[in-house]
């Protein structure tokens, strides 16, 4: 499990949303709320847009809290669009390529969640990502595994890639006997859109929050401070898809494909 | 503020003592009772006495609860006499010259406390420091360097030179108005006889725990199991004194100074 | 490319052969005089066999020459049977659990080389992974994958099973046009016995030494000093198996299998 | 030993400078072609002025040419005023805080060279920095120590305070015998000003060039290109002084002195 923050908006410093609140990601790596586990010390990382095509990656296996870099970046680095994570590893390796987000040509990705039997289901994941996507699948995580299997079903249509991809990871886990369990609560941007989905399968998801001001919108694992009333909880199986220059708007995941089955 | 484990007893695998345990080091580290820090993961560290007459040290400033070197060595090291050790730091840096154990020759040291002014009075505590020692003054913690300061003023004799050494920064923190804290629970040894102090001015104690058997003493920040009638409580301003071959005493600290005063 | 050393013989301390020698492996790390990378520093591991059933493993991502840890557990660690492995990158992340040697059970296993086009044939060479021994892939590089392709072509009688294996990467490469180089100079053991190999396809073969007296024998990729009379050269497409209680033999390799065709 | 680039000029991204040439700085950290250490692996620092009132750091103890964070942050990292530095220690640890470059208040600074016994001269230096600035001292090296010296010895007037500093270190080294070694090759920045030392006593200086044009100067432990007519060479004892919107003066130390003393 792990927690994480998106933002888009006016280009600000990161620090304004990731070391300063009062329950700033930094505070939820020593000692998260909402979260089955409390300490997210495995790693962290940062993703974010600027003038250069390809997005930036920060990535560390030290934990966030006492990472002086992170300090110094969040301050100077500024963004109308970033991604930022902790982790609390669920099985494997602690190395910079298994940090979140990840970054394939424009995208960008990061996820709470897990795959239940990853160890059995690790070749079935894999085997989605298509041969030419897979010299970008540098780390072992099933994270990683997920977000190259979206980039290669379709990622410029992202809401159905990802529809594409859970469906399989459903009937994945659906085919063990019991169902393993699934959960994926996930950001992702091309640098101008930002999605945040929230899925489970024979679990309860985990949570996701939003907040939404004319600045710009910010996605979390868990609120940033104790004011629970500015946050929107996401409800469980839906989408927040803030397409540039748009309010967000809360869409329920695989609505079109009941939609059609109707 | 930091957890550790210290033993003396027949050679045996440390990780019958640092990994293995219901409430082990290893788990202190992410999750510890008695502490004002649950989470220790700035760094951990171990240090034993094997056939080479100056102890190893293993050192790292990743948490200790994801180190698989760890695991390894737990497994793999077999000792007589070794400490383990993980660090909640209290504002220095997180390198691996900071974390403990310190060695300087035969001697192993590492603690638990801090000195409250630390950037104050650490100039005061370096001085303590006798120049011929000063080049083994590789990190920059106030652990360190009280070791060292111990160190010169005649370990040979190891409780005189903990109590002159404690004197001393009693004195220096009883100068500042209001007077600032100092916690001191630490292990020393010379790969035979092993001395645990409980001290502190201005302050509470940290906690400090051992249990004795015909194998041996193992000597603890909190116990490493919930059956807490096994341990016995050190009282403040005690130590431990294990010398090789005989059974442990606890002994006030400054009493002969008090009775020499009656 | 890497450097590295096997020993097996008289229980000693690593330093020995790891850290003492004029030309030792961490002398090596930042200056070897026979690998086409003078630098080493891509990470380093030690492996090595105790009373545990299974091997130690101690992998670190930061050069060797400036690794203290290293030095202490070289003078504390006393094996009958160790590797020690330096690393330079060619092409894989530079993780923990892609530096050598590996361990699965009872083997280890460490190599210097590689598959030319790894991200071309990384996916046909994970598939020689027997699903059982899937989780153990914990790393990306192509040591690894060869190494549990291996575990699962009879490691039982290794010589075997690493011809096997070394078919099938051979006709890999070969399949390329023009064919891709495969470098491969490996050891190998149980834990009693030492298998060394040097082999390459469209390729000229990394070196390979040895130096066998009744205290046991000592298997390089380049000399530990320069007095190079004492040092044996295997040639290319040959094995040194050194069965435990006797001397080293220098097989051919696929010599069976020719044997066969004749 | 080490390596640096300081740059002054038009606002650039940092890779144009420490990545993209043909000799940059990440080529001299694996092969560096007139430094005594041909490999300087030992950590490496970025620093830099943006919007903030202080610098920015990026410090790491893994060697710069391996560090994936680092091309990304040279990418998308915007500076017209920044400092890189690969490192090759001499014999402090090798830890963040010991990395270059160092930054107190406005100011940074980055050094290439030691001083000849530091381990017996340590303390003479330390004593040089002041009671307030001495919680700056956050690592153990030569050069922050130095560093936070000249801060003390009126940094507003920076070649003033380096003479100053200077005159005291030639003292110390002059004052055993034989005479220990001192070399000095720093660079200096209050974020619009650019200051160049090259200096030594008993030893000959380390090398120190500069190009500059009407965009910009760049100043280097060695060429980035194998164009050697476009680089000034700076003399032994002098001081490359880059005023805000000023062309540099190259001016001798201690001139002032000398001419008072005439």
């Amino acid at each position: 499990m792990c927690r994480w923050i998106a933002y888009r908006g006016e280009t600000t410093a990161l620090e304004h949303y990731v070391t300063e609140p009062a329950h700033s990601l930094i505070t939820q790596s020593i000692q998260a709320l909402e979260s089955t586990a409390s300490v997210n010390g495995d790693g962290f990382g940062l993703g974010w847009y600027g003038s250069h095509p390809e997005p930036g990656l920060y990535r560390e296996i030290r934990p966030a809290w006492s990472d002086e870099n992170l300090r110094y970046l969040c301050r100077h680095l500024h963004s109308h669009l970033f991604f930022a994570h902790v982790r609390a590893a669920t099985g494997t390796a602690i190395t910079r390529p298994n940090c979140h987000p990840f970054a394939c040509g424009r995208w960008l990705f990061m996820h709470n969640g897990f795959v239940g039997s990853w160890s059995r289901l690790r070749r079935k994941v894999e085997a989605l990502i298509p041969d030419e996507l897979y010299p970008a699948r540098v780390g072992t995580t099933d994270s990683e595994a997920i977000f190259l299997a979206m980039m290669g079903a379709g990622i410029e249509t992202p809401v159905a890639a990802a529809e594409k991809t859970l469906a399989r990871l459903t009937d994945f886990v659906n085919a063990t006997e019991p169902g393993d369990r699934f959960r994926f609560t996930a950001a992702l941007s091309n640098g101008r859109d930002l999605y945040a989905f929230r899925y489970a399968v024979n679990d309860k998801a985990n949570t996701l929050y939003y907040r939404e001001s004319e600045n710009g919108i910010v996605i979390v694992s868990e609120p940033l401070d104790s004011d629970h009333k500015n946050w929107v909880t996401v409800p469980e199986s839906h989408v927040v898809v803030a397409l540039a220059g748009e309010r967000a708007r809360v869409v329920p995941l695989f609505h079109r494909h009941q939609e059609a089955a109707e």
